[in-house]
């Protein structure tokens, strides 16, 4: 019986090994034990515990480390307390195997934990690239771990470049992409929101838009100037959309301030405002949508599977790989505008298999019971 | 002016930056900022406060943040209070840049802090390989960090095949070699010491060896057996020796147990042992030991320009780039006595420039300038 | 010369040492270190900083210590990170005194610090009762605490009840009530405000209401429903009020949040909100209050020298010595529209002076002058 | 069914809690979750993991929380890091109650903890007086517990006096003493020690003495000073003795350092130096002893109903209720010889009921299951 610990501190990140979870779930010699932490254990950020639960899955600990993020130390220092939480519980439970999840800044806290304490560590999203404080994040936690799961041919390359040893990648793909062929948009699916603005029904009826754009941490354009073309543009475009807030990082506050003085001088009529979507219902949202905006990774990532048009805004995302379904801007008004109306106009594209075409939790599953 | 903080966290990382700093404090556009974290902090691991100061430099600030080192969870618990308090000395201070020196567990806590809080952080060693947890923690740095001084060619190399950017890694050479070439053996030099066992100067009167024998945390032997053969050769040679108690990595407690026990039962009556002497001290007794042995660096670095014939036990340096001067064995008493007895009869190797040549601290002294 | 830290952690402290602090800040024996922690250091709770800088002081430390306020385990562990990064600054600078205000729950960081370094510690406001939380780190706070400058000889008494050194304790009044007497009502010196609602000037121009009302973290009552009742009683006495928003106790972002649905719904339409007001001005607006209604101990303390009416809900202020202007009401919304009638119809009260009468400021700065 | 931690952080502290522990152990509503904490998760100062194993109960968690003891902050950053893991432990296990004990530094940690998640908070100890930061910080626990298990009425009363709720004290004796009568001196059932100096048999053979003496953190003497009196005091006075080493209170180095020193300057040649001894054997060891000396409680506790003649130094205890086989002396070599000559020629005391009468452990713990 081996105890395998997954490490999740923010609800992209559950929806990025949830396939996986789900077959460990059911694996006999397996005990599963989710661990959620940082901004995954706080209520402002999304309810990931609900989202976990509903699928059927426990949580076996929670580290409530997330820091207040309007401090400019937040980020270090969630980290710093995050590290300090996970190092008593994997030592506790007598831990065989810790997963870390893709790259967010806390995610090293666990990458950390598990190698000192001599715990086999499997990294999951190693080698691909972003351009951003991620790109660190995730290289750093790709040389702590000790196996990993990378998403493409290409990802595996770049971690034997960096002296990993081969026989500990496998190319699996990605989890995140497993659910997204059995979530086609269906209107009677998709429940209504609970947040402001526009009903969500409202936005869902005809034509519509999806807008989730975090704060660029490396960029010298202050978040809130980072928000504003995208607020001018979308309001250009007059298309019912709904809206996601952006994440805790640094400059989420910023963003959200920005959004609620627009609202107050009359912009964005036409949007819903959520905190966050169930990932299934999100991937049936994305399926109907006319175009994605912003800078999250779904666009560059699942939307490639589906062919959603992409208008990718700013420098998040500089290096990632992603298919012919994106096209990215500046933060300008205009080039988000004309860029929203020429994918609109392309309409939807072929599905490529970028990062995975399906199976990868199955098999994530497998690998980690037959290491551990 | 830019304020520029170094943090070290041991002695011997202190002898890894030491020329370069000298140079700094020096400079007329540099706060310098000596921050000393970890087991430097700590008196129980050798006077890290005395050795800086008896440079003329001056400690800007501590953070005691070392663990008790029975505890297994010391290592990840002691690199999350590192990083609390780094990241409010670097917030409150206004830093410029934040140097990182090589790869100790500790150091981690410094390139985190540094790199979230967007501070220019310079890594010292990075590329280099030595085959054990520090490989995960230099290399999780250098990705980390935004600049490199790397000691070597092949150093270089390795850290652009990781995807880091060529134009901000300079091959430097490593400060530590610079002042190897002015401090030759010269007995009237050695100050008498004060730790335990034979008196230094009965050591140091003819042929003489020296012993540094850190745990090896990755290794499935316990730190207690893997001191024993070499406990068992020293004895068998019967040449006296000075011996260097280890660090405080996990399994160091065990080492330092099992020494006192060796002791109380009668061996390594021939041995004279030290919590750690200042490094140019240290160089000179290096230039005239007829052999090291051990796991310590300071045999594949400093002895490689030195030329003294050097054991190296086990594979806490693995991976490390070496010189002739090298004879590696395993945690086996006759191979060790062996080893020894072969070195010796070779006697002195030629210098080779592996880690740079003497001017490495004046150079990444004028970098940081440049570029903080 | 002696170096005097002054620990401050949420506006509503600064204000309670205000005086003594610009007294100190020109003696000249005293190194005034003033030092910003918890919610004091972030921005989400009122600006404390800009608050600090007006008055001409200097900021010499910060540490962003404050959790996420939506975790239950918040409280604790911004105790936990503020004792850490506080440990750092006082053992760094050399700290000769430290000054504890009060009863906040973070206060006790502060009090753990000094006494556990062996530092003098100065702790302002102990022997006051009030009937929650609060009262529990009060009294901790007296015991880890070397002096005492209470507000009453009804303090003192509690304090030697307690076993402390009489000749410890100096009945000093409060600072917070020094600038009651110069800061009257004019409506030429209230700024225009920036919040959200009503603006600030249509509530000054005639009679208005205060309202400022925490959560009252060990009722049985959910925050939500302590604050509902609240709100429809303002509605119903329909005078113009101004409305303070909730500190970052457990539980305050859900009377934002209760407030934030009632405003949707169409309530609370002759109401100015302000995340917090600078003490000066705050104290003019109390002195032209027609009746404060919350549960704020400025009802209790400040009100009862100037003499404005106040209605006090809930159990927050149990103990807490206070004058006749104060009428206790349960979490009611007919009993708080009564209440507040009532106190309007009798108006002004005339001054007691039962937390001192306006010269505790230069006493307390020249008795830690003397000690420390 | 409830579930009640119990927070151990030394051996001494396990002792002054143990009789209660196999009561509550055996109750069937109750489930026992004992968490070790900072000094006390360390094998450097006595492995309490084993005593607690070979009582038969379980060790539910552990908080490696302390830090190196040559840190002038590692008292309070040790408090830091318990209050920071204690605190994801008890929200996890949903806690109904916690056991707080007396007055060791760490222990505000857990009644921190306790009170601010919400928690019944038991603390055993309080009201009693010692004269030095035991004090602080015993009076800080009683104050944020919610209720009390005291050592006599005196105890009582002054509970009452600090103003906490009569209802909620319980006279019900210390458990520590619970073992007093059934643990007589017995040269059988001692065992051979594993510590170093003249064999403990050798020591119990015949007449003894018994030392133990901690750093008294609160005098001007230098840790170093107040021991070397006691050194030359027990030389001179020439019976064997059985010396326990310090605590890893601030200092407790120091005074190791000091006796390591005498020992090689041949002195303290009849002593056996053990790092800790069970409990229950330790009992039997003070049955048989001619004198115990220092600045242990035990001496003033245990041995006021066993007898045995005590000496005790310094301050430490200054005020804590004593019998009258206490006989306190300065930090001087000759009054403490002198004073053990004097005790050792009265010889056994009678009896003295002061700290409970052996019955509190069964009455401690019906009184949790009936209030938690």
């Amino acid at each position: 019986m081996k105890t395998i610990a997954i490490v999740i501190s923010a609800r992209a990140s559950y929806s990025r090994i949830r396939s996986a979870l789900i077959h460990l779930s059911h694996a006999s010699g397996v005990n599963l034990r989710i661990v959620i932490v940082a901004s995954g254990s706080s209520n402002r950020f999304g309810n990931l515990e609900d989202f976990i639960k509903r699928d059927g899955l426990e949580i076996a600990w929670k580290i409530d480390s997330q820091l207040d993020t309007s401090h400019k130390a937040s980020m270090a220092k969630t980290v710093g307390l995050t590290l300090l939480g996970l190092t008593d519980y994997l030592m506790n439970l007598q831990i065989d195997g810790v997963v870390v999840i893709a790259d967010r800044h806390e995610t090293i806290a666990a990458s950390i934990s598990g190698s000192f304490l001599g715990i086999k560590t499997f990294h999951i999203q190693g080698g691909e690239r972003t351009g951003n404080i991620d790109d660190k994040v995730r290289y750093a936690n790709s040389h702590l771990s000790d196996y990993h799961f990378v998403s493409n041919q290409k990802a595996l390359e770049r971690l034997i470049d960096c002296g990993i040893d081969p026989t500990k990648i496998f190319v699996t793909g990605c989890p995140s992409l497993d659910s997204v062929p059995v979530n086609k948009f269906d209107f009677e699916k998709i429940p209504s929101f609970t947040g402001i603005g526009l009903s969500s029904k409202e936005v869902f009826i005809g034509e519509y838009l999806v807008v989730i754009q975090h704060p660029e941490t490396t960029s010298n354009l202050k978040s809130a100037s980072q928000i504003s073309p995208t607020i001018d543009a979308i309001d250009a475009v007059g298309i019912p959309a709904l809206w996601i807030w952006p994440n805790s990082d640094l400059g989420g506050d910023e963003i959200v301030g920005e959004i609620r003085k627009a609202r107050e001088h009359g912009q964005l009529k036409g949007v819903h405002f959520e905190r966050s979507v169930e990932p299934e219902i999100f991937l049936r949202i994305l399926d109907g949508a006319a175009c994605v905006i912003g800078n999250s990774s779904v666009a560059l990532r699942e939307c490639s599977l589906i062919g959603t048009p992409a208008v990718n805004i700013g420098g998040r995302q500089r290096d990632r790989d992603h298919g012919s379904n994106v096209l990215s801007v500046q933060y300008d008004s205009d080039e988000i505008r004309e860029a929203i109306k020429k994918q609109m106009s392309h309409g939807r594209f072929a599905p490529e298999f970028i990062y995975g075409s399906g199976e990868s939790g199955k098999l994530i599953s497998r690998l980690i019971q037959e290491i551990a």
